[in-house]
């Protein structure tokens, strides 16, 4: 009978839109940075829902949010969630739809009126795009206890502000400890921001695992100096380096070849002027691979290429790591769940790895994770044209919440 | 007995420094963008010393100001002057030495009482730089007629202000007719901004002419994306395109060989995240050359280089010109007087073009012209560091002065 049980469609498509409008971009897109008043509207709109459904709500010294049931539940829970910020130009599915397919989930589960042998609970973690401060999955990092409450909070971000005061200004530091105690298994539903599904008109992703993140920040000094009278033998140009860097982050990738993918999405020069061979150039340079053996060669690859620059153009390279986190495998237990679930609801499904690194993966450190992918149209995200079909939607929040009733039933758990 | 004239160091130096704290940036440098309130200080301060001097202080459309002796002065005045405006990282000599050391010239004729067969006058144009506004030498440009006043006024500079209403704010909108009525000559002191005369340890550049320039703004639209996601033969990715053409114009300089320079100093971004494939991306690319054929090719083979990454990359690629200037030759007579009056000084002279563009390339158009060249340290400039050693600036000055009082009191001019 509990095989049976569906969400809402109307309720979530409701709430999708709803949250999406906060931090609307006018154009389709949302842009609900990390701890900025959007963020904190989003929360509270989330929290209200929560609220409302009776969870109990708790948030703990990094801003993540968890809504449990029953209220009084005191054993770990299945948990289900992800995140509700975004990136400048960012969609309204990503992250948003986990949190808020999860809720669905949970309310459903709640109003079936089913025996559960343990709690349920949606989360959003704080910070996952790293957007605004580094690293990304930075909310669930510190709940899983991989980073330090304090040096989490000191953290400061690419605008000058720190995690610390922007929580207590949205409000957002409450008294649950963290890292947390680990819950029973958590499963996380989330687009899947590639191309993979729909080009093999695949509905469901059962996702194996996520892959390698390396993101460096490099910083290069050179000589600024007069762009008309200096000559192409006497500079020591910044802008060159990163210029060469975006092309040989290129090659490097179509040499290794897929899964290898690698961008320079962030450039700022100083002072940035037509006529002046900038003094600095500060970029970032965005690694991954499934493969961590492949993406170390990939960093030693950049790193040679650094050195080569830095010795041919006289100018000084410095790098900072942003983000290094080692390619993740989801329990295999945990991955047949998923596929198993997708197979009985009809669904075409495919195994396959995240390109994109998620708050499940740090919820894989402390106990069994999966997770659930829905096809992105034309793969495009991080974009306010990013879209999932609604009959994809419906799917996976259906997938997510016969995963969930099976693990909060099951008399014990991988 | 004229030729004995020498200027007041003492006086130019303090003046120097007086003038270069005005915008200070605090290690050297000079911040005194075109139009802010440290422009408007800066010219005050001039004006107040043209005042002082008896000097009448005319204003133009364009806010350009020329300070005449006499006072009551109707002829066409022997000019010299150049500008107080400086890039964002500027030095305090760019501009500034060729107002300040001709104000100095016109102080020495007028206390010496000789008798001067026509007036002289000394200047300062609006926005020589360019890096507020575009183009460069936008002052001079207007003051020859090369750019209709009202044009002028309407331009929007990189930060959203418009010059006529930035003029109007600073109060430097006056009543001289533009284009001006042309000088019976001009001459222009500068320091070189390159590394030519220090390396070939002479003291003055007669400067015969300055290069073609052409600036470029190239915007490029492709498709933000999720950088962990997108496999990279599915993108369409700007930073890609702008390193690719930084990269170019180095490979392009280097493949015509000197004098032709290429840069790309301003990059930027959108949305400028780590983990996002740009949605655009927005660069400038400066060509010069002394050929205006040479120049030519170079646009071209941009040109070709655009077309080529755009149809390979899947991108759309709009280029704006926001400067073009084909190469100056001046006046041969003026240029063998500089020559002739620095060897008379007994220093070391250079005939040399100038890598920069000057306001006098615009006079030329209009009178006689020449310029007289001072030695850069290390060839530095556009940056903190810029500096001439003070033997050089007084040895400048004088040459200066020299060519000044020559041309004031010659019966007939070339």
């Amino acid at each position: 009978m509990t095989g049976d049980l569906r969400v809402s469609w109307a309720r979530l498509r409701g709430r999708l839109d709803e949250l999406g409008a906060i931090g609307s971009t006018g154009d389709g897109g949302c842009a609900r940075l990390a701890l900025t008043d959007e963020d904190r509207a989003g929360r509270d709109l989330v929290v209200s829902w929560m609220r409302d459904l009776g969870l109990r709500v708790d948030v703990d010294g990094i801003g993540n949010v968890v809504g449990t049931w029953p209220a009084d539940a005191t054993e770990p829970p299945v948990l289900t969630g992800s995140h509700i910020d975004t990136v400048r130009t960012g969609g309204i599915y990503d992250g948003n739809l986990g949190v808020l397919a999860g809720l669905e989930a949970v309310e459903t589960i709640i109003t079936s009126g089913i025996d559960l042998a343990r709690p349920v609970a949606v989360a959003f973690f704080t910070n996952e795009e790293g957007a605004r401060f580094a690293p990304d999955m930075f909310g669930s990092l510190v709940y899983v206890g991989g980073l330090a409450l304090e040096e989490a909070l000191d953290t400061v971000g690419v605008d000058g502000a720190v995690v610390g005061a922007g929580l207590e200004r949205i409000g957002y530091v409450g008294p649950m400890p963290c890292p947390a105690r680990p819950p029973a298994a958590f499963v996380e539903l989330h687009i899947e921001q590639g191309p993979v599904l729909e080009a093999g008109n695949v509905d469901i992703g059962a996702v194996t695992g996520v892959q390698g993140i390396s993101w460096q920040e490099v910083t290069v000094t050179g000589q600024s100096n007069h762009a008309g009278t200096t000559p192409m033998a006497h500079r020591h140009d910044p802008a060159y380096v990163a210029g060469a860097v975006a092309v040989f982050a290129r090659s490097l990738a179509s040499e290794m070849g897929p899964p290898q993918v690698a961008t320079v999405g962030r450039i700022e020069l100083h002072p940035n002027l037509v006529n002046v061979v900038p003094a600095r150039a500060t970029f970032t340079v965005d690694l991954r691979n499934t493969s961590e053996a492949d993406l170390q060669h990939a960093e030693a690859a950049l790193t040679a290429r650094l050195d080569q620059l830095a010795a041919a153009e006289g100018v000084t390279i410095e790098t900072r790591t942003l983000a290094r986190f080692a390619p993740v495998a989801f329990d295999e237990a945990m991955v047949d769940r998923v596929e198993r679930v997708a197979r009985d609801h009809g669904r075409g499904v495919r195994r396959m790895p995240s390109g994109a690194g998620h708050d499940a993966q740090m919820l894989a450190r402390v106990c069994p994770t999966a997770m659930v992918f829905t096809p992105s149209v034309g793969g495009v995200s991080h974009n306010p044209a990013e879209l999932t079909h609604d009959p994809d939607l419906e799917a996976g929040a259906n997938v997510l919440l016969a995963v969930m009733v099976e693990l909060a039933t099951a008399d014990s758990l991988p």
